[in-house]
C-alpha cells in the first residue's frame, strides 16, 4: 500500500466510488505529469450535498461541506484517471467556484473546505495554488463546483 | 495531409479562419507539449452565432450551437499556433463559460455543443476533462465562451 | 541583474511585497517549467485599489488599473515561488474574472490593464493566452481577480 493509501486509511476516509466517464468528456485526463480533473459537482451517494446559493439558502459552513465533497470526487477521479490512488503525488492546483448572490464576497471560506481536506490528506504535498471565484449559476444548482490539477508519478 | 485534416474532410468540416493576434494577448500560446487557446467566442464570418442570456432570450440549442462555434475556432487558432492542424495532437481540456439567469443549471447540455464537435473530429484522442460553469456576464453580450487545452506534436 | 531585474528597473516599477503563505493553500507552485500563482486580487499596501461592481460604481478605467494591480501582484508572488524575479522566463497564460453588472460586456477592456503592464515588462515575452470572464461577485468585493501562468527557467 502506498503512501495515499495509507493516509486515507489513517484519516478513515473511505473515497467515493469514481463516477463513470459520460460521453464527450470524461472525469480526468492525464497529460505528461499532470492530471486534470473535470468540475466536480458535490455528489455523495448519486444526490448534491448542497443545492442553492450561497449568502441565500447555503450557509458558508454548508457550502464549505459541498467544497469538502467535491475535492474528494476531484481525488477519486484522478486516482482512477492515474491508475491508482498511489500515482496522485501532489495537489497543484484547485479551482473552486461558487454559487454567490451578489453581496456574498467570502468565496475563499468556502473553497477552504476543499483545500483544507487536500491538505490534511497530502500534508505537505497538498499545498496548491488556487482559484476563488463567485458565480450566479452552476449546473444543476450545485453551491459549489470545484476542478483540481494533480501531479502524477511517470 | 495527416490524419486530423483528413478527419475534418471526411467530416465537411472547413474551419474558421483564425482571427489575428491582438496586441497584448494572443489567440494561442504553445509552451512545452501543450497549446492553450485564449477563451474563443461564438464569432462566424465576423459576427456572434448567439448574443444574449441563455435561459432568457437564448435557448439551450442555440447556444450548443454556440459552444460548438467557439470550439471550431479553438481549434482554428490552436492550429494556427502549432504551425498547422495536424500538430494538434489531442484534446486535454474544455473551459465552457455560459452567460445564464440565476434560474438556468444546465451549463453541462450546453457545453456538449463543444464537447461533441471535438470528440467528432478527434474522435478517442477528443476525450477530454472539461470544466462547465455559468456567469452573468460575457464579453459583447457572447451566449458563451470556450477556451481549449490540446496537445501538440513536438 | 537578470534582464527582468533590469527591466523592472528600466519602467520604474517596484514589485509589491507578496503576500505570505496561508494556511492550505499558496500564492504560487512550481510544477516542471510552469509558475501557477493564485487568483490575485488587485490589493496596493493592505488595500484594495477597486472595491464594487464594474458597470455600476466602478469604472472600466478604475477596473484596469485594477487589474494591472492584480498583475503585478501576480508578478510578485510567482517571483518568490520560482527563486527570483529573473527565473520568470515568460508570460503564459493570464485568467481575468470581473466583478460586473449583468449589462457589462467590456471584460476584455478590463483584462487589458493586466495584458498590457505584463507586455511592457515581458515584451515579447509577455504574449500570453487569455480568459476574460465576468463574474457577479468576487472574494472582499474586489472588483477583478487576475491569476497568471509562467514559464520559468529550470
Amino acid at each position: 500500500m502506498g503512501w495515499l493509501s495509507q493516509r486515507l486509511e489513517e484519516l478513515g476516509i473511505v473515497l467515493p466510488p469514481a463516477p463513470q466517464a459520460v460521453a464527450a468528456y470524461v472525469p480526468a485526463v492525464i497529460s505528461g505529469k499532470w492530471c486534470l480533473t473535470s468540475g466536480q459537482l458535490p455528489f455523495l451517494d448519486g444526490k448534491l450535498v448542497a443545492e442553492g446559493i450561497v449568502g441565500d439558502s447555503i450557509t458558508v459552513k454548508e457550502a464549505q461541506e459541498a467544497a469538502k465533497q467535491a475535492a474528494l470526487n476531484a481525488i477519486s477521479v484522478a486516482a482512477v484517471a492515474a491508475g491508482g490512488l498511489d500515482r496522485l503525488e501532489r495537489v497543484i492546483r484547485v479551482e473552486g467556484y461558487v454559487q454567490s448572490t451578489e453581496t456574498f464576497h467570502d468565496q475563499p471560506q468556502v473553497i477552504n473546505g476543499a483545500s483544507w481536506i487536500l491538505q490534511e490528506i497530502f500534508q505537505d504535498k497538498g499545498r496548491h495554488a488556487r482559484l476563488a471565484v463567485g458565480t450566479n449559476a452552476l449546473p444543476l444548482n450545485a453551491a459549489v463546483e470545484v476542478a483540481c490539477i494533480f501531479e502524477v508519478r511517470e
